[in-house]
């Protein structure tokens, strides 16, 4: 069983979505588990202080080393890597995504956007991740998109295990445009070669798609894909 | 009141965890609304069939032109930007969140991963939106980021209004490190200089630090920063 465990100031924010459709069903059926731990019932004072003002001033709280070490430390060693869900952090990719899920679960403190007490960070060691160069009003959102990657990638989660593999970012192209029925929608038909029946001449139109789209949208994915297909490189394995 | 109305096959996903703390009590008090629509409410056969294969073939399914017309079509007309969650979007940056959140809301569908009918895309003008290089089961957990991100900068959302401004990607840098009470964590004590009164030391510190992590972890973001302060183009206003 893949296991998550969350550190968080507002529990009840999970499972939420992920009690739901795909991760819902394998919570259920038991291919992963959600542990959400209340920072604050590691709290040691009668008014259950998490967090002080910054030293040196400044907007905002910061949450405290000594408590987030206490909620840390309760739980059992294990080699779950331990993430910290902040803007600082390195961005999340699905090559990492792909690491977590295959590996045996993961601890996950949810930062509040003032930040944590840096030593705390540095004397655990936690792992930084960023959702994007956004800010949110806590790491609870960024846990709960982060986890979505990664157990649908578990085995079993997804009905058609071919699902997970041609799709965005698994080659570094973004995907390529998709139609169903109706054949025509507002007068407009379905690209011809897709009905063709040309199995070769689909997975080409496809590719071609799929490599003008990121060309068009996202410059640093296509230079990274160019890269890795140039000739001195060798093709990839 | 600024209003959301998100498009999606899991309506119970919402407002989920945006129904707690701060997105939650100014979902109470009116600051912001949270529409979730049943995209399956807007089918016209027996099996309310949202989704049909893909032309061409392939894994998956996609989601059909014509049903998702009828669900964005019955919400009135309106100047909210009508946006996709979607791993081809444009990645969410704060300077896209600071803009919807100035506005008078957005309209969100909740892509599946295996893509919606790009003729929909492209009849209705949908806004493709992602939150970066990882796949998710669906849109809607990064729907819930994109809301979250937009709610805590609506006027009179955040305690301090204040908070807003000091903060990663505001001024293109990522956020210092903070430090709060105890003075000595595990032995480490708090840089001197947070402690020693000085605010013009204080600040300046605060920006070293800032400029080191950044440079350190993301160059994009610091090659983008030393770019803005060149004495080419001149103090950024």
């Amino acid at each position: 069983m893949w296991r998550a465990s969350v550190l968080t100031l507002f529990p009840d924010m999970f499972p939420g979505p992920l009690g739901i459709s795909l991760a819902g069903k394998a919570l259920e059926t038991g291919i992963w588990s959600l542990d959400a731990i209340d920072i604050r019932s590691h709290t040691t004072d009668r008014h259950r202080t998490v967090d002080d003002t910054p030293a040196g001033g400044g907007p905002g709280m910061v949450m405290k080393a000594d408590i987030l070490a206490r909620a840390l430390d309760a739980i059992p060693p294990d080699p779950r890597p331990r993430l910290l869900m902040s803007p600082r952090g390195v961005p999340l990719r699905q090559s990492r995504v792909a690491k977590l899920a295959a590996g045996t679960g993961c601890v996950i403190l949810c930062g509040r956007f003032e930040g944590v007490d840096e030593r705390l960070i540095e004397a655990r060691g936690l792992e930084e991740v960023s959702l994007g160069d956004f800010v949110l009003s806590g790491g609870e959102v960024a846990a709960l998109s982060l986890l979505d990657a990664c157990v649908r990638l578990l085995p079993g989660v997804m009905g058609k295990e071919a699902s997970g593999v041609e799709e965005s970012f698994s080659d570094g192209l973004l995907e390529y445009p998709q139609f169903t029925r109706p054949a025509v929608f507002e007068d407009v038909g379905i690209p011809e070669v897709l009905t063709s029946g040309d199995h070769a001449k689909v997975a080409k139109w496809r590719r071609a798609e799929a490599e003008r789209l990121t060309k068009e949208r996202r410059p640093d994915l296509w230079a990274a894909y160019q890269a890795r297909k140039s000739p001195e490189k060798g093709p990839k394995t």
